[in-house]
């Protein structure tokens, strides 16, 4: 492990993992823990912020996600797979980074301030929502993570974990927190089955990864192309194409998706013809991701009790971090 | 304990305990111990949310106020003294409230906003400040108290607990936690030795427990009185009298300041009189205090270990509600 970084990442536990989950994070995952010391978070404190009234979706939620990491080849051995509420080193250091943060930065937020809208929280917003970039700034410390797989969206949020570092380092004299930096995704955003930016559960336009047979064979069916290309022989649009976006990220030859692109913008080749060859690729890519799934889900016991084993991983490594920021601080470290 | 009731008290550690505290609050703690299940919490973390950026004076006032408990007869076999910051289902449960309290509820608490117009805080505001009764109301439900020993100042915390208590209940439709009732002083705030309405150590116009006789005899001799009683003739002021004041807070004989009262309303009783008359009570209050508070501050070891062992008392019936609330919204109990 030359060069081995400390990576974290996590997920909301507020609804199974879908494609878009898998093109933007999952498979990096899977290929990052054989060379790093990676952590994946699955986020139920985070998760309740945004749903304090129906607590019951997020922790129904974490055996799903557990058996969506599992399903696509995050080994436990390999990768320690924790709970956050079971930490409380990252609540305890949450609590104490609120003390260094002012109210006027957290709402200068851009993440959360477009969040709040997409939300429609308005004067129903929860002061946990409100505060948690400090929350997770607390994770990515906590862990001292130096690298942070990311979309451009979350900037914001190590900006406010580097600040922190930085206080909390001055404060107590010593460098006791890692400055962390992101580790942007090289794929951009996966467009939902119908064309809108996100793909987002309540929008109904996902394909989640136990999507069955059926499943993906109405979705490539229903999948937005280019409205304008009505005729096979007449060029079509790739830019904007879902499914040209689908098969750039799932397609394992790129030099023949490559040809296509090019038929496709000259005329001639028809949607019928492209969303074949992107049905059979989503369907050998999820048939063996679905038959995992199967099978870990039916033992949500075991889910649980692997989750447990990386949570006592992870309390080792958060526990200690609290010990030397209270010891940083001053304060008494009793048992 | 027929009748007995759970009681949570405690203080911020930014300095030592005074006078103040000491009519206000101590000495009903030392009686109420008897006949009730009594916790004290030394807070910490509630300290450092306006002290974030110096939490040496903090950590090292800890000794200080345990040294001041049991100078006063806090007896630790009675009475459970504890660290909040050695106690992580506080935070664990502060940052649960927070998903269930909107930012325009914390907004809108009065003690808050006049608290933050005192301290001048505006736009430096800490996030921690803004949301400690959250962090109250995690206290004092997590060690299940019914009677909040408060000034009438602090209501509104007593208020705001009681809707986090309601919510958390009507979520996990279980009556997990218990609503508590303010225990209100009977006796009123003690002025500051020079008139002004709180006793404050910033304000320089405070006695501490440890106060010397030195400083007893100073105190008393700077004490406001009545600014226009120039003749021991003239009739005098009461109201308003910081002597009287302190008479009637600690004099054992409460005829006998009734009888002085009188005299010195009608004329004829002269400040010195009366100034002795307290000298020699507040001496008499003070001697066996600062004795024993002398004799405990030379082992901060010991004291630590006695806050320790409360500690460990606490962590117990804390952690058994934290374990509560996370069964009621369904999240896992990992260990």
């Amino acid at each position: 492990m030359n060069n081995a970084k400390t990576i974290l990442t996590g997920d909301r536990p507020t609804g199974q993992l879908h494609l878009g989950h898998f093109a933007g994070s999952l498979r990096q995952r899977v290929a990052l823990q054989h060379d790093n010391q990676q952590y994946i978070l699955i986020a139920d404190l985070q998760g309740l912020t945004d749903n304090g009234n129906s607590p019951q979706k997020v922790a129904g939620n974490i055996p799903e996600v557990m058996a969506d990491y599992l399903a696509v080849g995050i080994d436990p051995t390999k990768t320690v797979v924790c709970l956050q509420s079971a930490l409380p080193a990252l609540a305890e250091l949450t609590l104490l980074y609120m003390n260094i943060v002012t109210v006027a930065r957290v709402e200068r937020n851009p993440t959360v301030k477009s969040e709040i809208t997409q939300k429609g929280f308005s004067r129903s917003l929860p002061v946990g929502f409100m505060t948690y970039p400090i929350s997770q700034a607390a994770d990515i410390t906590a862990f001292q993570a130096d690298l942070i797989p990311v979309g451009d969206d979350q900037l914001p949020m190590i900006e406010q974990t580097n600040e922190i570092v930085h206080k909390m380092n001055s404060l107590t004299g010593q460098p006791l927190l890692r400055h962390c930096q992101a580790l942007l995704s090289k794929t951009g955003r996966l467009p939902g089955i119908d064309g809108k930016a996100k793909m987002s559960k309540s929008l109904g336009n996902t394909l989640t990864l136990s999507a069955s047979e059926e499943d993906i064979h109405q979705a490539v069916c229903a999948m937005y192309t280019d409205p304008n290309h009505l005729r096979v022989n007449d060029p079509g649009q790739v830019d904007g194409n879902v499914v040209f976006s689908y098969l750039d990220a799932f397609h394992p030859d790129a030099e023949k998706v490559s040809a296509m692109k090019a038929h496709y913008l000259r005329g001639g080749l028809g949607d019928r013809a492209c969303k074949d060859e992107l049905e059979g690729c989503l369907q050998a890519l999820l048939a063996p991701i679905r038959s995992r799934r199967n099978a870990f889900i039916q033992d949500k016991g075991q889910l649980l009790a692997l989750l447990r084993h990386g949570s006592e991983q992870a309390q080792n490594v958060t526990q200690q971090t609290l010990v030397q920021v209270k010891r940083g601080l001053g304060l008494p470290v009793m048992f």
